[in-house]
């Protein structure tokens, strides 16, 4: 962390109560991996029958521990299971050295945990292109074994902490057959946030039984409408990477439940706004939602393109209902486009309709929307059915501050 | 313009000494569209035979102006011509009022200056979606034609200023068999510079007598080697337009002259310079080159990914080696590209090779290059003969302020 920001005005009032997921123990510690005066580690520990799914970057950069994770997911799951992550250093770009810590880190895991070290997950986020001090991790591990509480999650989203100015939590409780089971989940995110079909680290628990084709099928839908429809600034990173432990430790199987699959994608997408909440330098979040495109692909390259336009960002940043901006992106994108059919909104404000000024639109009550803390813009394409909602925040002064010495 | 900003650091000294072209004359005015005590319209005369050529932004909203423009080139070029531009208003998105302001002005100027209007060319700049206030064009049209002069090209690149902080102007003088001509530019553009396909405003002038389609043929190719070369904020205009017109009145035939094209490429590529170094908020000129990809468009592709950054632009005004985040959008760029074979050099210093940090890496080095005003960024793909070279500049505060309340 380059420097320790204040907590972003976006922020909730406080971390959510996460329930306790039976089947899984967290434990964190500071390893000294490169901050100092915090914790830095984080330990959770599954139990023996625990599927796990996940979704990672298509980074073509993409950070050792990442690779790591992928070649290990969908293996067989009846041991036990362990996740070991570090924030201060990415792992990233780090050559052989990257691929050698790997190895120590998930090794030194599976021999203190007792399980097999092709069910060890390691993430590491931080800065890029350095080598990961490895020792520093694996002489933690001892510690956090003997550490290990089932209470621990909140401690083990701050450990996982970069840029971040809050650490990032959300819960769903699902009936299924009249009994109950829990989801928690836990993220970090701040900048470099344009994930590429996962994103940033995001852990997900959940007590109920599932079947991991069926896991890892439900995690990478709702993956689409969720993470993969946020962006701070455009910038993808090489260590994205969510991973998603059902340790059926409620004995209740959710391999065919839709309600819980609904539950996850609500978890997925409190955790994703959260992240938008804790962008680099954010005072706006942004929901931008596009209708009438050809296509629902080409509905989301539209909302894309507005949520990473510096001029759209800027301008919300000053409170400007600068439409003109919207439609310059549109005509950017490369996605199908009318520019005699398009119609713009901010909030309820029709303010542009079938190419150009809506006759009735008052610059002041689309100024007055701007005022607030949460901005819609609307836009539709009269062409079609496609439809895409994507998030975003504004580009400030803050993002500047933090990313022009983030390594200093 | 909504706020005086002071001149950009990266500004050329003084505009320059710009040749007098033979079969042009320019006359500016003060016609009030948006500023006030500012020129905000000037009018190019243009000799009997002059061969036109334009290259246009392919965005997809754009302007009522730029539509007329592209109908027309390409026409008959025996009679005069005439190129009107007005700052302030863009006329983008204004509908079919767009559309009037545009019969308006360029019915006026063909009565006025005794041309067919097949042959009148105009472009508008500034604000998107405000209605035009052509009366205020077409009430100065007599006052600019009695003021028409071969003398008055600078007048006329600071009138069609918007953001910009200085005026832009380039020429060559080219050798053709013993005699001489001449080549003279203007451009403008600061912010919403992302060109595709063409960019901002650009209008080259020379006295060289060449063949219509040799001549577009000669701006569409060049144009993919420097103005669509070049990126302040990745967002692209609604009104990019560019406009060569070679007047023929040195009687020297330039058609098949590679010299006269070589040195058209250099007074584009001297304009597209100039408009990154007036980028909106620019402290530092960066030039990426990308080598060794497996194609000259995934060269490209990753250098715009490089240079449309927000963190390695952040950087770069921090005056950060920040490495890291070269690879982070070579990994996210979408083109092909091998992680372990991977090159990076800042200036002269090699900093990764092969997949990792080089191991002779100084970061001292690194810093002392950050801290000057031209930046290079190289970088090797190792996985073909693929090459581009883009240019681009620094994301500092001064963007966000420009942008933040542009409008009011």
């Amino acid at each position: 962390m380059g420097k320790i920001t204040k907590v972003s005005p976006l922020a909730p009032l406080s971390f959510p109560d996460l329930p306790v997921i039976d089947g899984v123990a967290f434990a964190t510690a500071a390893a000294g991996v490169k901050y100092q005066g915090r914790t830095d580690v984080m330990l959770a520990e599954l139990a023996p029958g625990t599927t796990i799914a996940g979704v990672f970057t298509r980074s073509k950069t993409r950070a050792a521990p990442v690779l790591d994770c992928q070649s290990k997911i969908g293996g067989a799951s009846n041991a036990g299971a362990a996740i070991l992550v570090n924030s201060g250093n990415a792992n990233a770009f780090t050559g052989r050295n990257g691929v050698e810590a790997v190895e120590a880190i998930t090794s030194a895991v599976a021999q203190t945990c007792g399980v097999p070290q092709s069910r060890v997950f390691t993430s590491s986020t931080g800065v890029i292109g350095e080598p990961l001090p490895h020792d520093r991790v694996t002489a933690a591990i001892g510690d956090l074994k003997s550490k290990l509480n089932p209470n621990g999650i909140a401690a083990a989203a701050k450990a996982i902490m970069t840029t971040d100015t809050f650490p990032k939590g959300a819960s769903a409780k699902v009936e299924i057959d009249g009994k109950t089971v829990s989801i928690a989940g836990i993220a970090k995110g701040s900048g470099m946030i344009a994930p590429d079909m996962a994103t940033m680290l995001v852990y997900i628990f959940t007590d109920a039984k599932v079947e991991q084709t069926a896991l890892q099928a439900m995690v990478s839908d709702h993956t689409d409408k969720t993470f993969n429809c946020i962006t701070v600034d455009s910038d993808t990173s090489t260590s994205d990477s969510l991973i998603l432990a059902a340790t059926g430790a409620s004995g209740i199987d959710a391999t065919e439940s839709k309600s819980f699959s609904d539950a996850l994608q609500g978890v997925m997408l409190d955790l994703a706004h959260q992240v938008v909440r804790d962008g680099e330098g954010a005072t706006k979040f942004v929901e931008i939602d596009v209708t009438g495109a050809a296509t629902d692909a080409d509905a989301k390259i539209h909302a894309m393109a507005i949520a990473n336009s510096p001029l759209i960002k800027t301008a919300i940043a000053g409170e400007d209902p600068n439409w003109g901006r919207v439609v310059m992106a549109i005509g950017k994108s490369g996605a199908a486009a009318d520019r005699d059919r398009l119609s713009i909104r901010f909030g309820d404000i029709q303010v542009a309709k079938d190419g150009w000024r809506d006759p009735g639109y008052s610059e002041e009550s689309a100024a007055a929307h701007m005022k607030g803390e949460n901005i819609k813009i609307g836009v539709d394409l009269g062409l079609g059915e496609g439809h895409a909602t994507v998030w975003t925040c504004d580009l400030t002064h803050g993002y500047i501050e933090i990313n022009a010495d983030y390594r200093s």
